[in-house]
């Protein structure tokens, strides 16, 4: 039976929400077995005997935003992320671990206890976003790091390329260079390095793209150093918001907005769906380590907990990892394959 | 009488809309001259005898977004831009140039032709986007400097300061480091460094903010590298253009929607002039040159051209370059003031 190990002291709604989305998943998977790590106590009077194939795991500490993510994963060793760590590294049938806590403690737990799968450079997070087409894009990497190398990018593009292959099913995602231009010759030192090695990765790479093109529908795999790949992603999120915002305002000081915002009901549940894409997928992997880790939104709920949980299975069953070392290997070895 | 220079074969209406745009200032306008650099008969087409305080001067070249920006200023020289430049350069009663060409060339122009004010490290461009309140937040550096050093942030906070109190008439705009997170010791090298710079410096810091809070209507200046800060530009314009999208795809499909969609018409109204902002702004000036350029939008029209042209007479009447220089001055030597 496979297992999965949940911080359920990690985000705003932690614990309720965390062990409420574990339930579910119990609920809506027969096959695996959820660990929850944290005050027992307390789990335990949230579940309220809804205990089948949920074990907990007493920590009495909590990593915060405030903690400095390397000191908090060294000197809380009680805390229920590190316990959470400690569970998913000594324990084979542990396939991987789920956590709304802090991202900065969520990324350090993950190098310092559980590695980097051989030969990639640093681990990334993916998060995915809706485009104006029907398909998603995601873009790697969103945060995790904020200052990169050339060969940290072409990492990114290999782990983003498998990832992206797995969750929608497609043999070749199109994988794309945010830059602040289309041609080749453009961009910062470090994007014109990686573009070079981009063109001869073992991806489908169709080179440089802008901020503009992102949410476009012709990009699946936007690959960016953490920190730009940060600005285009909460920029993106924050400009939908803006205009959801300005929209709502609008309708309420027009009488006749009103009237057809009745009419539209439809339409706003259609886009309302849309940008609520998280909910669907739950939170974002971080690629890149030996053993599974999705990183919920500190704000999420437990549909997003159920998604995420749904999501280690999913990359588990159709082995990201190993797909990450062959794309690896063959990178450093083309006749290897 | 103000002479403004314009660049007829900038742009991708050009020399139509340009030279459109320039009767429509000289129109608006009774004070000011217009200088149109590009091919005088087909110009003298255009005008058809409406050539009041218009001057057309010969230049038989074109530079195009095919050409490498410092080579173009160089051999290029009789394109409509180079020559645009000389005569900005030479005449003093010339108070400012604008184009709608490409913007390495004109950034190239610029910096070769015309040259940074005394202690400015490097001219940068600062769009003007729309937030979710009634107020609007410019990005400095937009993307004419994709390698930066903390002290060109400086430099970028001071004139985007200095820019945004002119056209918004606002004493003390609030100033933001574009960070991945709001705490101090957050980002990469370069913003850690730029923060501590902006903290002592004589602007309304108020620290790192997200990409997330861009159009939040709580930041008045955004600070960035121009990487970054054409990531979150771009990619905000993109966000809000596929909400558009979906919006309008969405409405086709239902046919309530449509129906309610013809109730809203002053909703969409309202959306389309707010982020329709540039119209009202024209395009975006290249701080920090000893003259002013103002960059207009490739596919910019007629309408483009007449607010790049009053925004160039704004920012000569309320002395934009001095106040740079006056900030730069009490930056470098804080009790010369």
């Amino acid at each position: 039976m496979k297992k999965i190990v949940v911080d359920a002291y990690g985000g705003d709604y932690a614990p309720l929400e965390i062990v409420e989305g574990a339930i579910l998943a119990i609920k809506k998977h027969k096959d695996i077995k959820i660990l929850l790590c944290g005050k027992k106590e307390e789990i335990e009077k949230i579940l309220n005997g809804r205990n089948e194939r949920i074990e907990i795991l007493e920590a009495s500490q909590v990593i915060t935003n405030d903690d400095v993510p390397t000191e908090a994963i060294r000197h809380k060793k009680d805390s229920s992320l590190v316990k959470a760590y400690d569970i998913l590294k000594e324990n084979e049938d542990v396939i991987g671990l789920v956590s709304a806590g802090s991202t900065g403690a969520v990324l350090a737990g993950a190098i310092m206890k559980i590695g980097r799968i051989k030969g990639i450079s640093r681990p990334a997070l993916a998060p995915i976003l809706p485009t104006k087409k029907d398909n998603d894009v995601i873009i790697i990497d969103s945060g995790a790091n904020v200052d990169c190398k050339p060969i940290n990018l072409l990492h990114f593009a290999l782990m983003g390329s498998a990832y992206y292959s797995i969750i929608y099913n497609c043999e070749s995602p199109r994988v794309a260079l945010l830059n602040n231009g289309a041609e080749e010759e453009k961009g910062n030192e470090l994007a014109k390095e990686a573009h070079k090695l981009l063109k001869d990765a073992p991806i489908n790479f169709i080179g440089n793209k802008e901020g503009r093109d992102f949410m476009s529908g012709d990009i699946d795999v936007m690959v960016a150093d953490g920190f730009a790949g940060n600005a285009l992603l909460k920029g993106s999120e924050g400009a939908v918001m803006a205009v959801m915002s300005v929209l709502k305002k609008s309708i309420k000081s027009h009488f006749f907005s009103m009237i057809g915002a009745l009419f539209m009901k439809k339409t706003f549940k259609e886009i309302k769906a849309r940008i609520d894409i998280l909910s669907k997928h739950g939170g974002s992997p971080l690629l890149g380590c030996k053993k599974l880790v999705v990183k919920n939104h500190g704000s999420c709920k437990r549909n997003n907990i159920l998604s995420s949980i749904e999501q280690t299975i999913i990359l588990y069953d159709n082995k990201l990892n190993e797909k990450i070392e062959k794309a690896i290997t063959l990178l450093n070895d083309p006749e290897s394959v």
